[in-house]
Formats: structure tokens, C-alpha cells, sequence
């Protein structure tokens, strides 16, 4: 047996920077190295980020990702971090585009495995990009037989665990960008467990920790022993280098070339590990996993503060109505970029209730947030005057004069505009586009109205155990729920109770589920009809609608694909 | 020898609606055995229209789609008709979803055939929906062995022409959703001359013709002879049911079952083909290809008709500006639902031109239009004065009231909006969203702005060709381009000439050309960096501009996808 002390170096990743997804990778190492770690392992695609979508299909992205690959390694060797091994991601492009990790030690590119299984799915679409691989890389460093494996591999059956169990690997290797999902972890774990009971290999698993667009990837990073028993888990959502040592059988010296669907590819580290030191920084422990409403805070956290700084901005602009969906959105802005980046404007009409500025008033108080005021009724009557609207015309040109003023403040300060809009009103339509549609980022977009009336709950809660000032105000909680664009208005003269409204489009949108599958779940025959009524009806609007972090099984946008023209009704009139 | 009788049904479909596709079919049917047709040959997923999208994954459409045939094959006999052969697409479920094809006669369903190469580039995603086939359906029919396969069978080596040859078959039968593409179509041809020369058998290739969201389906259908000679040719963007007879040779009786990839299944139609009648319509001769300009109107008309109409509209609402833009998509827009359904909206401001007024007059009065004029000095002073906005945010306001109006009008009348932006600036953001940008749908959104003049030019020629009134303003035409959101603002103050442009952004959006490739066409250094990064830095903006209908090889949309966080820029400078 050896002893192997191993980096999960569960980093965040900015994809098209290969510059400074490198230099991340080089100071990563450094702090590995300082900690006498003698392996680093890094996510999916480390060198693009991840998923880098169309760039792909450039040469010259290409061409950039294999050069950084080589400069890389030439850069830790001249750093005297040539003796440390490092696994990382990025693109080749050996017979076509591929998703690769490279074993990188010693200045050299030691071995690469190309992904073997491409999920085309959901959000993935790798099958348009990627040329799958058809051998399973295995290095011999420090007397251990190592697989690399990426991502899907360990999500399909046969492939590289197969491979690796007729190769006799010691250990495993499992690069990710797996994106987050409510309720997925444990599916991952197990997954894992299975796989290395099936190689008789340890695995270590690396992935992601920030976002990417509508993407969040929450780490959760872990090791588990050949036997499937876990070993070590790092916290989610938590950037971070952590060590762990693993105790591995010694190579077996098979020469095997083919196991599995895939060829085995022999390769050997030009160096022995460097010596195990002393000075191991605490070893990761067993991580305790987040509780719903926790890790799906901190996805949307973690979401909308990489869309914010990614893209160039540090300050954000949103409209604050009283309401609990801008109350949930500002709160979740504050613990991503600060409260005092958080701009609330309240946007007064001659509708709003007396409670709607108050209860605006106290959220900014609460959050530390600059709020300012702008009555609407000079450019809502402008308009009025001037085109004769009556009816859900004028309630439109209300929200559209507040989506206007938002973008005014934006382009006059350089705020991105949020857009506070909830799951289950983007399904339905019951929401204004251009209106309170407006907006660069929208962080709740996949979260549905009865979650966010928990997690406003929750966020309080846990001010209250930290000792600190409830962020939301209380009233904005239990009001009842108006987009007051006209007298005395209440979601639910328009809408179901949200309790069975959620609960219908969970199995609508996100299950797929046809009409008699509704009526079989025991919804009423004419809600179920009037609700994939109002939901189909309103692609057009979510088309348009901004990019959020996806929390659910199926989020709008990349993961689901309906076309706008369908005239499939699922009650079977159209 | 036989002589066998076909109609091309060259026809339209809606996605999603099973019922009016099966009523479509039997209508086409009943006018195919008038004029003593023995085949009738649909298009690709005929039923269920196409692309279904996300739709397959629904189990409740998978399995409409299956019922749908069974009734369809009961209905065609119950109507006399089931001594005609019938080749209809649909969505089969058969071990996982299916591209499929059937061959119905008699009332049954005789062969049935599943799409064995997936496109998954460009705008499809069909290894996302379908399970790929792994058998050539035969049937043998008149004495002749017909083969049916399915659209992108054709685009790639090996596969089902390839068992075709090996089994002799004497007419494969290609059904397509093939969409229109500038400068696609001789390829189109050339492929199928080349795989009947391959398979040994004359090929009739029928497409749809229509639209369905971003896809125009220019219909070209055609059958090329065994020696890959073009036999007869439909014309483009015209639906109907062309007819042909082919002389096939008699069946070999082969057997055999295993050729190429594939394996071969034989089947045998119930019936003998209903004799040869005399009444034979016109047959089908060779169709002129329409030329560029001519076809790419064809092509925005057909798109913009089949949206508007398919999503239940009858009127169309725009900003008419007096610029080359609107009046385009103004002219196109009453080309496709008459000049009278399309009702124009001048919105001047402080900064509008003298000629910007009655160039829309003069516009709207050579199609027929209804015009109205709405200042929008009230609703741009109320924003200015309550916001204190300057300079670009200034700019923005007036383009977002002129939305906000727009939307205004269509909320209280019901037209859909269309937006008037064209490729060359939506490519550089030079748009403003939630303003010009506003729309269901963007006719010229994958049109360069020299194009557009070009078709103006071209739309104007016909015109005075046929001895109509040319619809588009000449000063329109000739003007230089200004958004006139301040005094004397020229396109040419923030953009290059639009000849250089759009030559760049070809290469760059279009091509995937890196910036190394731009240099070595020519490009000033500065001009690309300014140009790729304008390009790079506006993909937010296009992820919520409203579809319009692709006309090149790469549109923005389903078929250009790239990251909105995204560091990577062509000239290496982040």
C-alpha cells in the first residue's frame, strides 16, 4: 500500500479567461504545495471554464486552450512546483474537439483522457461539441495506478469504471462541472460509491464551486475507498483546497490494453511523488450537507454574485415593492455583493398600498441598501393620455414605465437591473414583459412563489440565530400576494391558491406530465386545463425573459426547449 | 420495368397540432388519388410537425403522435382511399423516442422506418430527443422495392443508402425538415445526385414548406433518376402536391438482410397499387431556383406569415421610422398578411428629421398601411425630468417609450409587435433593449444591414416589374442610416461603413473565424478588436431579442450559443 496525499482543489472557474483560470490553477498548486500535498486534482474543463458552450467551434479557442495546457506546465515546473502532480481540464482538440484532463508533472504533459460518455440532456449538449473518447488513461505515480475519468463517465454504466476494474487501478479520478440541482447530492454520492465498488478503485471527486450564466455548481467535492464507504466530503459551496490522504494498493503492474468498452492507455510519471511532509493542514473531515432551504440560498447566492462580477458589474438596481419577491431578491443581492451595492428603488403608483413603501423602506433599512424614490404616475399618465389605454393595457404600461425608469437608473449609474420575478409566475405569464420582466440577471426566476415565502423565512431565521437583524420585513411575508397595477388587486383573483399552483407546474413543467397524469395526480379538470393553458401560452414571454441560476430539476431556458408555435394543448383543445 | 405514379405533398405544418396535420394529410390524399397518384409522399414528422422540441419528452405527445398514425391509416381507408400508399413522418416510441417515417396502405401501418443519423449541430438537437435506427425498411410495392429514409440520412456517409445498395432497391424515399439557408440548396441536390448514384436507385426527396418559429422550410422537393439526374423540381416557398411518374425497375427479390450498417427489413403492401389512370395533372417539370434576393424575401415572407398566423394573430404592429429598416419589414410584413393588417406607428421625437415623417407617410400609403403618429416628447420628458438622465441613458429612454408605446398599442388592439432590427446591429448591440428591440417577432433580425437595402432595391425592381406601385420610399433607400436619437446622429458616428461590417461579421459570426483569420483577410487590427468585442460584449442583448427567421449559415438563436459570461476575446486583451 501507499500513502497518497491528495489537493481537491474545488475552485471557481471564468469561462474564455484562460489567463486567469491559470494563474488560479498556479497559485492553487503553490498553497498545495505548501501544504505538502504530492496531488492536485481541479474541476471539468479547468483551463476554459465551464460549460465554454460555441467557443468550442472556434480554432482559434482551440488552439489557445492546447497552448495554455503546455505553458501551464512548463510555468509550475519553472515555479519548482514541477514535482507536484496536477489533473486538470481544459479543451484539445486531438481528432476533434475534446473534453480532456491532462496529468500534468514534472513539466510535462504525463497523459490525457478524453470524456467518454457526453451528456446531451437538460442543460448539456456535448454531443454537439465533443468527440468521445475510447481509452482510459491510467498513470503509474507513486507505486499507484491512477484513472482519470470526467464527469458523465461516472453517471453511465460501462466505459472507464468498467475498464478500470479489468486494468486493476488503484485509484480513480472524477473531474466535474456538475451543476447544481435540488435534491441531486445524494444521487451524486451514491453514484460514486456504486462505480467504485464496480472499478474496486478509490475515487476522488472534484468538482466546481461558483456559477457560470444560468449554471451554479455547489462543490462538494468527496472521496470514498474502494469499498463505496465515504472518506471525505468538502463543504458546499465553499471555495477552497482540500487534503486528504488516501491509502492505495500498490500497482499491479497489468498490462491490459483493452477492458471494457474502452483501450487502456499505460503512462508513467517522470518523477517519484515528492516526500511526504509533516505540515498536512487539517485533513478534510466529513462535510455535514446543507439543509434545502440553506443550499438553495446559497445556490442563488452564489449564482447571482458570479453573473454580477463576472460580467464587469459591482453594483445592482431593482425595484423594491414591498413585496416578497423583491424582498427575497434584495436580501439574496446583499449576501452576495453587499447591501450597500443593492439599490432599491420604489416605484409608487396611484395603486400602491400605504404598507408598499413602508415595508420598502424597512427592507433597505434592514440591508444596509440606498433606496430612492419615483413615483410613476407623471410618466404612466403620459402615456395614457397619449394612447387611450384602458384595462390590462394601462396595468401593462404601469410596469412598463418602472421596467423603463429601472433601465434609465442602470445605463445613468452602471447598476445591473435585477429582475424579480418567480418561478411559478414566469410559468403562467402572469408577468409583464418589458415590464417587470426587465433586467440582466433574474435570481429567483427558477424558484417557485411557496419556496420563496420559505426562504424568506429561513434567510430571518438564521439572522436571528446568527444574532442579526431580520432582513425581511415581516408584513412583506405575510401579506397577501398583489401585483398592485390596480385597485384592491390580489394574485389570486387571477391566479389558484399558490400551494396547488406549485405543485401542478412541478409536475407540468419540471415532470413532463401529461393532462391525464394531472387528473391521476388528482388535480381539478379545469384548473389543470386553464394552468398548461396559461403555461404554454406564455413561452414567447419566458424567451425574452433574463437569465437566472438554475435550482430545479428543469429551469426555463437551456434545460427546457419548448417551440412557441405548438398547438399542442395538453387537454386536447386547441 | 414499372411505372409508378407519385405526388410530392410539398406541405405546410404546425407543430403540435396532430389533428390539423391528419386532416392536412387526408385532404392531400383525397386530391392525390384524383389525379391518380399511386404514392403520395409527406414530409418529415408530418403529424406532429417539426421540430417538436422539447414535446417528445412528453409521454402524453409520444403517444397522441402513435395514435394519431393508427387513426390516420383507419380514416384514409374508411375514405376509399386505402388503395393509395401513403409516406407520412411522426413520432414514434418504439425503445425510446423516434424520427420515424411509416408507409401506410389498406389501412394499415405496412413498414415503418426510424431516422438513423441525428443531426445535433447548428439548430438541431435531435440526439437530445431520438433514439437512432438500425434498420433499412423495404417495401416492396408495384413490383418495385421502395426504401424509406429520413432528412439528414442523406448528409452523411454510410447508412441507410449504403443497405439501400446492398439490398438493390429501386427508390428510396428521403422525407426532410431540411430548413432554408442562403446558398444551401445546390448542395441539397448535389448530395442526393450523389447518394442515388451510390444506392443504385432514383430518389424522390420531398421537404416541407413552411415555417415554424426561426425555420423557414423553402420546400425544393425533387427526384433525381439512379444515374443521379435531376428528373423534376418544385418551386420554392409554394405549397401544393407535385406530381411525376418514375419508371423504377421490378424488384430483384433480394434478401438479403444484413448491408452497410444497417440490416434490411422487407415488407409487403397489402395490396397491389391502384392501376394507372389517365388523369394525370400536369406533371412535374423542372422549377427555376429563384435567385438570391428573391428567394431570401421568400424565405422572410414565408417566416413571418407562418408566426404570425400560427400563433393566432392577424395584424402586426411596427414603428415606422422613415429608415430602410422598418420599411423593409414593413414591405415584407405586407407581402405576408396584406399591407391593410399592418398598422405603422410614427413615434417622432425632438431629433426626428423633416423626411422622417413623410417617408413613413409615403410608406404606409404605398402598401395600404394605416398609420398613426404619436409623439413621444410627453412620455420622454416625464422620464428625463423625474430621472435626470443625459447623454446615452437619455438616448435609451426614447427608444424604450417608443417600445413602451408599441406594446401600448398592441396590449389594447391586439397586433403583434414586430421589432425592425436587423443582423449587422444586433451583432454589434447597437439596439436598445426593451426599446427598438421590443417585439414577438424580428423578421430581419438575420439579415446584414447591406442586405437589407439590397432587398429593398430588389423588392422595388419587382414591383415596377409586374407594373405595381414599388413600396419602399426611394429616399428610404438612400438616406444614410441614423437612429436620430440626438440632432444630426449618423450610423457611421459609433459603427464602420456597413460594407466592412458585414463582411467582418460574416467572418466572425457567421464563419467562427478567430482573430488571427481576420487579420489574414485583410481586416484593419483595430477595426476587428472593436468590432469582435462590440460583438462579444452585446450577447446579453440578443439572449432577449425576439425570434425571427434564420436566412443564414449561422443565426443568433438555436443555432449560435454562446456564453453570456465570457472573458474569452479574439484579440487577447480581456
Amino acid at each position: 500500500m501507499s500513502v497518497v496525499r491528495i489537493a481537491l482543489a474545488q475552485v471557481d472557474l471564468v469561462v474564455g479567461d484562460l489567463d486567469a483560470n491559470c494563474a488560479m490553477v498556479r497559485e492553487r498548486v503553490g498553497q498545495a504545495a505548501e501544504a505538502g500535498a504530492q496531488l492536485v486534482v481541479f474541476p471539468e474543463m479547468t483551463l476554459t471554464g465551464y460549460p465554454p458552450e460555441d467557443l468550442v467551434l472556434r480554432q482559434s479557442f482551440r488552439q489557445a486552450s492546447c497552448a495554455a495546457l503546455t505553458r501551464l506546465a512548463t510555468e509550475l515546473a519553472a515555479a519548482g512546483q514541477g514535482d507536484i502532480a496536477v489533473v486538470v481540464g481544459y479543451l484539445d482538440s486531438e481528432g476533434g474537439p475534446r473534453n480532456a484532463a491532462a496529468f500534468v508533472q514534472d513539466g510535462q504533459v504525463v497523459a490525457r483522457y478524453f470524456k467518454h460518455h457526453l451528456p446531451n440532456y437538460g442543460v448539456f449538449d456535448e454531443s454537439r461539441y465533443f468527440k468521445a473518447g475510447a481509452e482510459l488513461s491510467v498513470v503509474h505515480f507513486g507505486g499507484v495506478d491512477i484513472g482519470l475519468t470526467i464527469c458523465e463517465d461516472v453517471w453511465q454504466d460501462g466505459g472507464p469504471f468498467a475498464a478500470a476494474a479489468a486494468a486493476e487501478v488503484g485509484l480513480l479520478v472524477n473531474i466535474n462541472g456538475s451543476p447544481y440541482e435540488r435534491d441531486k447530492d445524494d444521487v451524486r454520492l451514491s453514484l460514486v460509491r456504486r462505480r467504485a465498488v464496480e472499478a474496486g478503485a478509490a475515487v476522488v471527486y472534484v468538482n466546481q464551486c461558483g456559477a457560470q450564466d444560468e449554471l451554479v455548481f455547489d462543490g462538494d467535492s468527496f472521496a470514498v475507498g474502494a469499498d463505496g464507504q465515504l472518506l471525505a466530503r468538502a463543504p458546499q459551496f465553499v471555495e477552497g483546497l482540500f487534503l486528504l490522504e488516501l491509502e492505495l494498493p500498490a500497482s499491479t503492474g497489468n498490462t491490459v490494453s483493452q477492458a471494457g468498452e474502452l483501450s487502456v492507455g499505460r503512462y508513467r510519471a517522470p518523477k517519484p511523488p515528492r516526500p511526504l511532509s509533516e505540515e498536512l493542514a487539517e485533513p478534510l473531515g466529513i462535510a455535514d450537507r446543507l439543509q434545502d432551504e440553506a443550499e438553495v440560498w446559497g445556490a442563488l447566492v452564489v449564482g447571482t454574485r458570479d453573473y454580477v462580477v463576472k460580467n464587469g458589474f459591482s453594483s445592482v438596481v431593482l425595484g423594491m415593492s414591498g413585496g416578497i419577491d423583491s424582498a427575497v431578491v434584495a436580501a439574496i443581492a446583499a449576501d452576495a455583493i453587499g447591501g450597500a451595492n443593492v439599490h432599491g428603488v420604489a416605484l409608487p403608483s396611484d395603486y400602491s398600498s400605504a404598507h408598499s413603501l413602508a415595508d420598502a423602506a424597512e427592507l433597505a433599512a434592514n440591508l444596509g441598501a440606498p433606496l430612492q424614490t419615483v413615483p410613476i404616475a407623471p410618466m404612466v399618465s403620459a402615456f395614457v393620455e397619449s394612447l387611450k389605454l384602458t384595462g390590462l393595457a394601462e396595468e401593462n404600461v404601469q410596469a412598463r414605465v418602472r421596467g423603463t425608469t429601472l433601465m434609465g437608473l442602470s445605463n445613468q449609474h452602471g447598476h445591473l437591473v435585477l429582475a424579480t420575478g418567480n418561478k411559478s409566475e414566469l410559468s403562467v405569464g402572469y408577468s409583464t414583459i418589458y415590464g417587470d420582466a426587465v433586467g440582466g440577471f433574474a435570481p429567483i426566476k427558477d424558484v417557485p412563489k411557496t419556496l420563496v415565502w420559505k426562504l424568506a423565512r429561513w434567510r430571518n431565521a438564521e439572522a436571528t440565530r446568527r444574532g442579526e437583524t431580520a432582513p425581511i420585513p415581516e408584513n412583506s411575508i405575510t401579506k397577501p400576494p398583489s401585483a398592485e397595477l390596480r385597485p384592491g388587486q390580489l394574485d389570486t383573483d387571477s391566479l389558484p391558491d399558490y400551494e396547488v399552483l406549485d405543485e401542478l407546474l412541478a409536475h407540468y413543467v419540471d415532470g413532463d406530465a401529461g393532462f391525464s397524469d394531472l387528473l391521476a395526480l388528482g388535480f381539478d379538470e379545469e384548473l389543470a386545463a386553464r394552468v398548461t393553458r396559461m403555461t404554454d401560452a406564455a413561452e414567447w414571454k419566458r424567451r425574452q425573459y433574463p437569465p437566472g441560476p438554475k435550482i430545479s430539476l428543469k429551469a426555463f431556458g437551456r434545460d427546457r426547449r419548448l417551440p412557441i408555435t405548438n398547438r399542442w394543448r395538453e387537454h386536447g383543445v386547441s
